[in-house]
């Protein structure tokens, strides 16, 4: 590590991962924060995440708070409207972008990429920055080599609109790309209540739990002769993800153009 | 307990079920096994159901093997086709029926249950002698007075025919009769893989994992504030009926009637 | 329910729990907050507990308060040191208490009674308010006569100075009423690494897990012929507790005499 | 594959293993069975191994069985006391050793590497050749690199003599290979019930629980901020552990000296 602290802004300062966000800087003599950008009313940055004030006022307009802080890094937990205008702002004042905002076309990545490369610095995109739920993805897959009936269960709150969840998804696809593909189960199998077998997805199940109470859990099950594997992951708030989050921001540092998804920093 | 051990015939004798049922009489000195019926071949009903020879030859005609052994109890274990004219054959020969045959229909028991009374004697038929199985349902019911949001998974081996299984039906009936009924959920929820929200019942969900490798297993959750209470019950092999059929050979002396389920056993 | 709403005071309002129960009542139309009392500086009892103003000011004398408001029940959760004064304060001003705070002698607990019973009014006063906790416990309680080979294995966070936790010890205790004693396991039994079977009592094994991340969750274990029962709670934050404050809350008015601990709730 | 089934001895054929071993080679038409040695009584193999008859009658005398049959592997499940005569034998007869048997010394090892490669034939050695068990202990040892905060449970039947059981004690020190050694937990801890707590290993805990009915599981558990990572491995019988040898028999053909630990052919 360096002798002199990061410098970092954040954007979506006054957001639920935003507040999340400037605690964890906040709380890292490694880092500094710098700036705090929000559309929200000015007050100070720290008084906003529910920390001690930290003598940084959130500002609106996010050109002139990079311009002003000397950021060296921004990390971005806003929305898919605002993000692509923020990042490109960001990379053209020089600031490495670490951004757990979603809503990425391939495209947009590609033109992010290269214009990182113009400037001869890196940025980090990564939809998920919780290390346990990386880890369970990248299990699952090396798993699903060697045991190819799996099943993927998933647990979120009551109040959850979609299912299953973009995790789970995102896990079945890494598992397809491994698994020797076959329809699992018995081929005469019938449901005599609609649904109980739960989503088909490549020849395998994905089941969703939605109860109160719940924040963020799934489980991947193996089943093979006389035993079955499990990996699970329970996320239990948001600030889960502030360990890697605190880990692309001194990566950042190191790349040149844009990095994809948090799992290439595990090997 | 008395001195003299209680005699004990098995009907299907060289079935799955009935194999476990001759060992375990075999293997507890209040019980003794004194007669052993099947369709198959004459042979020692010790070493068929892969035990140490007893001496009791394996027989065809039940109605005889009673009335030579002179039986007090008779455990049944064989297929729907056949039960109701085996206990109806051991209900006349003065035989307590012990039962683990399922497809029985409401008047079937009405029936058993007057020829059992006008011959003074008792009989247990119970789709599910797995105590932990019956304390499962039990506080599930219990609880979803108290925590009214629940969804049930339940795991079987991948061959399975039918989604959900007999106990998760079971225990959603029982669940149902308790809790305040409302659909759970968010009301614009909605499935981007179809089924991946499970089967529906009475406002909740129910979810069936089929792997092999698995033999039974339910796990009951419960969604609240901040928490989630869950009771899982997981069978390992058939073995696991046997405490509950010896405690119901023991139990069927004392009584006069049918009694349908075990659960009655458990307080 | 009553068409008025019942006036409530809460001390310690400014401590953990304090604020969730500020947010409870002022969260549910049947209550009304009607005194604030914490030792803390004097502010809008809303805002101290991170909601919305309410109107009510955080006051520092617990008599003036209660008499000033007209407050029908007091929620406590303040300290062992600060608790039985709050009460008999409560008790003799004719408030009903319900209390959450630890600590009580069983002499203490005579003495509130009394002081009840003489007023003519009730009160609540319970370790745990967690409905799940309490049914876990139960059915523990309730399957060890059945099962009786138990262990008991409870998680809490990395920085807790105790082990076992007070919830494992109660779920014991109870276990113990009702378990046929006998000391399980193999007689001859040895650990390679000491301490690796766990904290013996009464004859089974309580486990102690200790991880950051982990807020409070604890698993009792039945095992059998061929199966295996599990009964889980897991309290994810302080919240959990509030559904059965708001119950006790409305049930106190019904009482006359002191009811020690929320089971007595549970049927 | 090759168009001639491989010809594969087995030793320990009437033990508890040796049974499934039999089983395993005979269902699979890729291998063929072609002597089965055992100190018991002669019988068709098949039949003492509960399957249908093969034509393979036991023998006592390895060599000459081996010379006899002209088998390709032996697979052996025997006694720490045989082992080594047996698989002295087997290499010098240019028979490859595939060896469940535990309770080797690492000379013991290099002896037999040596002997093998001056036959120019391979052997596999594997305490555990369950691939669930392999890929949990992998995935344990992956994990404790990114999440430092680790605790063990295993789970086994309740007349296990030793506590932790071996692959616990491999999985803990597979772990802290990678981990950085810290001192887990509150500095202050203390327990009220000794040895609730765990076993100490290295700065963590293992906790070993022993229930009837319970075959072998293990559960490794990683905290982190506001979240936790469970890989869970559970074992229902003998048989899980075929699949992998049934791969270490195919595998060896190509190898050259002795492989220690099946988890060498899962990367």
């Amino acid at each position: 590590m360096e002798n002199n602290p990061i410098k970092v802004a954040v954007s979506g300062a006054g957001g639920r991962m935003g507040k999340e966000v400037v605690k964890m800087v906040l709380a890292d003599p490694e880092l500094q924060l710098v700036a705090a950008i929000d559309a929200r009313e000015a007050q100070d940055a720290g008084i906003l995440a529910g920390a001690e004030p930290c003598g940084v006022a959130v500002q609106t307009d996010l050109e002139l708070a990079l311009m002003e802080s000397g950021a060296q890094v921004l990390v971005d937990f806003t929305t898919p409207q605002a993000v692509m205008n923020n990042i490109t702002t960001a990379i053209r004042a020089g600031v490495r972008p670490v951004v757990g905002t979603t809503g990425f076309a391939p495209e947009d990545i590609e033109a992010l990429d290269k214009l990182c490369r113009d400037k001869g610095i890196g940025g980090i995109i990564a939809p998920n920055f919780s290390i346990g739920a990386i880890l369970m993805m990248k299990f699952a897959a090396m798993a699903s080599k060697y045991m190819p009936d799996v099943e993927i269960i998933e647990y979120h709150g009551d109040q959850k609109l979609d299912a299953p969840s973009g995790t789970a998804v995102k896990t079945a696809e890494l598992i397809s790309e491994v698994r020797k593909e076959h329809k699992q189960g018995n081929p005469n199998e019938h449901e005599t209540i609609e649904g109980s077998r739960g989503g088909y997805y490549n020849g395998f199940r994905i089941h969703s739990v939605r109860l109160p109470g719940v924040f963020a859990q799934q489980e991947v099950i193996f089943g093979g002769h006389g035993q079955t594997l499990k990996i699970r992951h329970d996320s239990y708030e948001r600030a889960g993800y502030m360990p890697g989050v605190n880990v692309a921001v001194k990566k950042v540092l190191d790349l040149t153009g844009i990095v994809y998804g948090f799992e290439h920093f595990i090997d």
